[in-house]
């Protein structure tokens, strides 16, 4: 017999089906069990009366808890009006039982499915607690994202890319880098796909990739990941700065509409609201933003910093709000030495940078600009960086033999997802987070960790 | 003015355009210069005669070398038949420039951007090499490959999600793993996601996750890369593994599907072919396959060895192919004892396994099967693989709460493009290789690579 989706049992009344799921829940009502059986579809009532089951699935049944891993042959039978529940997709049906077989037994659970947890307890059990309503819901809407992001760039003619991730030293940077044994040389983990993705736009035009990147973060805070999902784009042909900002805000627009679509329920569920967007969108030059702060904020010396503090952010985030109605804000013209050496100057203020972060909900989530595209004024920010262009010949040669003008993105998909569900910590937004402390399980005090003896163990 | 892109010339006889892009060539006839225009639709034919030119346009005429990125202003003209370019989308227009700006010059090419390369040329360029049009059309098809396999596994309710790459040492195993320095602790370079998309399934049923893997391959051949893109699912609710090969066929017809849709003329132009599908697969069990390895190939002692050879497998393949006229071929029951500790023994000979490989054209692309679901069943199989289950709790969690029988692959993205398109070297299907010699440039002799002086360099 063929498997029956839960949601699909809802057709099906009067017939026989066999369903497969996890219970969710059971629930006695004298010698009647009633359980809801979890699919990826949904949640579906099934009924387990003694009388209606056959000899083996009769002495299961006292077995079975939450977890349970079971496939069930039973009839379909139509609820009462009075009877119905609402809120589920099968809220119409439930199934009585005629047998009940058991894939997969659990043990007792530690605690409820869906219980508030301690962020300590939440990442040591995730495999189990990934399995929460709350859980699903938040992790199904960052897939819809992701593919939000990629559809939209691809009906854009730009070309997907594998990006490596393993560099060597001198082609990325910052003091924020992991360190890797490679073949006895020092190797390190990419901070960004930032260098391939130019290369990669002499090559396409336009380009885009989505894959993990590192930041050795010395904090365990509530806004830091070793590891996280860089969304980037980057395209050639541009005239500034500007029209990557609206191919920002046009992708941003589709990977919130692709949510919409995809993920109604889990919107729901997790009370999120989706930003709306416009014709236009605000944009401020930082020092625009930075006046605001002082005058009417009372942040005193803003104008004088390089950037945002966290708690600016938010201020001009909801500044923002008020103003324009907008939930996106645009903050451009950075100073130049504290850009990368990449970063096209404003060519009316070449102190500034044709370069722009984007606010969400009071929190960077998009860094970008435009980039120098010709090699001697390369090479020359280079040498003003304080850099060495011997060290970058690998970069350079993709400027040297013609390079358009271009500028791109890279996008945090975690943060996004964060800020779009007003989550704590963006622990909550990072599956399987790795921090300072903790991949999967806690580092300990000290020194190495215990390593197993190893075996051929994976594909 | 609006840019043009190449190909929307065509409709656009009698009119004034802006098109930009790169010169691909250029060639003279006396005063009047040609130069074939590429931009991310094609190639277009722009003439430059010095009588049509404004002031500025002229004097920058005899710089215009091969990679130069230029803008034009210029009147889109119809081609006599006799002078139509049937190669071209473009060929039955050309474009008489007007005004002609260099948006970036480029120096004089070392060689022709199409010429044949030794591998060492090619990879010490490839910021310049990945221009050409061989390459071009490759990684095009490879993006098109792993939008194949996303897009067919969303329409089968499969849930996509980010897979961490820093792995603790006991979570995943083999010998060639790369080691990481990690706030003072030893981590790892994952070499599949396999852990993580067996516990998804606890959370989705049906998940999959592109990204990069890890091996550290002692071995610089033309099989072997220390970074490649794992194309993973995962999926709950099998009977067995017949149901994962079932799904395996149809992810892999839809890729080449997507192929042959998206790629038309890149598949031509590298006088590709692409395979056939069928309602049926050829399968094989290894002992059967060895069997006839032995009998009709003289491959003496095959049926001894856990695995074949790549010769055998290359030999096998081109008998399925003469047998069944199928140019894959599934491989199935590999020896329990070589397989990893979660692969599912076959319950009617427990010696051998529910796994299998898929040979594409003679090579192994695709390695899955089904695996333990049985919290009890798995710690035994940890235990009987010399394996210490404590040092695999976090793993452990996802069963020890119920499982569904589950089972899944794991594909080579490189792999697949290598052997579809028929290339000598994997490394030419990966658009920037990493092997023991080589992170973009060489890594010299021995000893570290020097690292230049860092700043903050990335978005």
């Amino acid at each position: 017999m063929e498997r029956t989706l839960n949601v699909q049992t809802a057709k099906k009344i009067g017939e026989e089906v066999l369903v497969m799921g996890y219970v969710n829940a059971r629930r006695n009502m004298g010698k009647i069990a009633f359980v809801d059986l979890r699919d990826r579809s949904g949640l579906l009532q099934v009924v387990l009366v003694p009388a209606e089951l056959d000899e083996s699935s009769k002495q299961v049944l006292s077995d079975i808890r939450p977890e349970f891993v079971l496939a069930i042959k039973g009839l379909v039978n139509a609820r009462g009006e009075k009877q119905r529940n609402p809120d589920l997709a099968t809220g119409g049906v439930e199934v009585l039982a005629k047998e009940v077989k058991v894939l997969s037994a659990a043990e007792t659970l530690p605690y409820d499915l869906n219980a508030e947890l301690k962020m300590d307890t939440y990442l040591d059990n995730l495999p189990f607690n990934l399995r929460s309503e709350k859980t699903r819901a938040i992790f199904k809407i960052q897939s819809a994202l992701i593919q939000g992001f990629r559809n939209y760039l691809i009906a854009k003619d730009f070309v997907e890319f594998q990006c490596p991730k393993i560099v060597a030293g001198a082609t990325e940077g910052g003091a924020n880098v992991f360190t890797l044994d490679y073949f006895g040389h020092s190797a390190y983990l990419a901070q960004s796909p930032q260098f391939y993705k130019q290369k990669m736009v002499g090559v396409y035009e336009r380009v885009f990739t989505t894959g993990n990147v590192y930041r050795a973060e010395a904090h365990d805070t509530s806004r830091h990941l070793s590891e996280y999902t860089s969304l980037d784009f980057e395209m050639g042909f541009i005239r500034d700065h500007h029209d990557v900002m609206n191919m920002t805000y046009g992708v941003l627009k589709a990977m919130i509409d692709n949510v919409r679509e995809k993920c109604a329920a889990e919107v729901k569920l997790l009370k999120a609201t989706l930003p709306e967007f416009f014709d236009k969108y605000p944009v401020l030059k930082l020092k625009e933003a930075q006046k605001i702060l002082e005058t009417e904020f009372d942040q005193k010396g803003a104008m004088k910093e390089p950037d945002f503090e966290p708690h600016q952010e938010r201020l001009i985030g909801e500044y923002a709000k008020k103003k324009w109605n907008s939930e996106f804000l645009f903050v451009t013209h950075y100073p130049t030495s504290k850009r990368p050496m990449y970063t096209m100057p404003d060519p009316a203020d070449p102190e500034f940078t044709n370069s722009f972060d984007v606010l969400f909900r009071g929190a960077e989530i998009v860094t970008g600009g435009q980039r120098i595209h010709d090699y001697g004024q390369l090479v020359a920010s280079m040498k003003k960086h304080g850099l060495n262009p011997d060290e970058f010949k690998f970069y350079l040669m993709a400027f040297k033999y013609g390079m358009a003008p271009e500028g791109g993105i890279g996008m945090g998909l975690e943060r996004v997802t964060w800020q779009l569900l007003g989550l704590d910590n963006i622990k909550q937004a990072t599956l399987f987070p790795r921090d300072r402390v903790r991949i999967d399980e806690p580092l300990g005090e000290s020194g190495e960790k215990k390593i197993g003896k190893k075996g051929k163990q994976r594909d």
